[in-house]
């Protein structure tokens, strides 16, 4: 081994390991088996490996800008995040670049590498609805690029994360709406994969569980964008088993849903209840004005922010920080008033 | 002078000029004198001067990235038109990050040097509204870092335009509410010092001349937002002054007019017609559906992206290529029938 600091390389080498495995096992990844782990780290306090040499070098090397990847700019609730991120990096005299992944598992993978040319010193991201591998996610981690996760959080990667309160923002909703007489919720979610899908579900489900009412299968539906609103609910409320209520996925499915219930001459709220999510500028426009759930998206930003530079400036520090932000529901329209 | 290529600035400090004014002359920029201009051509000529060495390193040591700094990634119509140039970026293997500036002009200053930190290897522009002074942009051209501005033009800097046809869209808008019997048509436009303000203004003026019409400076106002829309039609619609029709920058500050209509019993179209700027995907959602002209965002990104490709890849070409995007007019709820 030649003289000086000792890298990964080196301990790889000498393990007889992957460096991606030495990596994974100082950074405590539970993907490696604890023995490893054991080795890895004996080996590496024995010889004085300093985790952060590359961080730092990249760190200098790099510059202040960090960088986000959302899915898709055009939805309000990631502009929003962004507003929040930009403005707690300016306080920091960090900037912001942006690039997005239109939900695309391989884009996102471009993403990655956009940026990481682009030299920025960490990233903020939120995934794609279609990805399920997590290699280029991990690839920054080995390479000790901070990276924080934000709303659409990847939990197979051992980093920050920011989430917002779904289950519970959906609990209280499909609560509320039930408290206002609605016997029938149907809940239209998205691709049963993600975090928040899971969550806002397992809210809904919960809701109907603490008031005994019965789950219905054939009223859960995957639908999270206007068109398929409109199609989805278009079909259930001519069904016999028509809804008289929708918990959605988002306030542009909702809005779908209000134009079935429209097209339909169905009377919203009195006949069908509707409830979107994220308090999204279209929310206000739709007419009735919709309830929805207000994610605080200005605030998943400004955490998701204040995480990054944490772990950029103090990159000795092994803090995995989670925070979660509160939603509230804003009762507007759309659903009935409640049952004194 | 040493020996090998001659550069700026060799030419500057032989003719004792400043780098600046001999990069503006090479580039035939109408600031600099003619007689100056001559002077530093011939010279350049005279010892064999390469304009493009610098474009050509920095698109070397460079990247494949082109940089876009749009005024505000929450509004439609800017998220559109970026959806448009990645289509394009990206059949040519090129990848686009974006930073916003807010409607900064300090912000967009910041945003012109990340993206020359993160080593664009060109830039995509739509100025803020508060922007008025031109040096950061000035600063790109003179470093022969390819930029072409699009919507929001810089007509002061000297490089690739595409715009939206705002003139003939807002003309036509305007006669085919005065076909539809609107004797009385306000225009609700953005600050006046930008060419697309001037633009959609000079289409209302000349649509109310060619019909006649009288023009009252009372119903002229600067509103470029939902609440300046509602504020200022409210403010309007309740006066001796009242108009039958709204001619609006934006849907944004359509829905707002929309709002004061249906705020104050008003029948939108029958007493007041409203037609709105972009159609962006709120003017769907509103209830009566905006009647808007569609300014082809996807196809100002392409055209965008086009012209950037081009001039990346031939940095020996001078050509200063402007593209003008058609509107269409979107004819949906809030304006009346035409009257045959």
């Amino acid at each position: 081994m030649k003289k000086g600091r000792i890298t990964i390389k080196d301990i790889a080498k000498n393990l007889n390991i992957s460096a991606s495995t030495v990596s994974r096992a100082l950074n405590n990844n539970p993907d490696i088996s604890l023995e490893t782990r054991r080795v890895v780290q004996e080996y590496a306090n024995e010889h004085k490996y300093k985790p952060n040499s590359l961080a730092l070098s990249l760190r200098n090397s790099h510059s202040n800008i960090i960088g986000v990847i959302v899915p898709e700019l055009a939805n309000h609730f990631f502009s929003s995040v962004l507003s929040g991120m930009e403005t707690i990096a300016e306080d920091h005299d960090y900037h912001v670049i942006v690039c997005q992944s239109s939900e695309e598992y391989t884009k996102e993978i471009r993403n990655v590498q956009t940026l990481i040319e682009a030299r920025v010193c960490g990233m903020l991201i939120s995934q794609s609805k279609t990805t399920i591998k997590y290699d280029h996610f991990q690839e920054l981690v080995d390479n000790n690029i901070p990276v924080v996760f934000f709303d659409r959080i990847c939990t197979g990667i051992d980093s920050g994360k920011v989430v917002v309160d779904d289950y519970s923002g959906t609990f209280h909703a499909v609560d509320y709406m039930i408290q206002t007489g609605c016997k029938h919720i149907a809940f239209f979610g998205a691709a049963p994969h993600l975090e928040i899908s899971k969550n806002r579900k397992n809210g809904y489900l919960d809701a109907l569980r603490k008031h005994h009412m019965p789950i219905d299968e054939d009223i859960i539906r995957i639908a999270d964008n206007k068109q398929l609103g409109y199609e989805k609910a278009m079909e259930l409320l001519q069904s016999d088993n028509r809804p008289d209520a929708f918990m959605a996925m988002n306030d542009y499915t909702a809005s779908g849903i209000l134009l079935a219930a429209k097209t339909l001459k169905l009377k919203v709220p009195e006949e069908v209840s509707i409830c979107g999510f994220s308090n999204s500028n279209i929310s206000q426009d739709t007419d009735p004005m919709l309830t929805t759930v207000d994610q605080h998206p200005q605030k998943v930003g400004e955490e998701a922010m204040n995480l990054i530079l944490e772990k950029v400036q103090n990159p000795d520090s092994t803090d995995k920080k989670n925070k979660i932000v509160k939603t509230s529901l804003v009762i507007r329209e759309t659903t009935r008033p409640l049952v004194k």
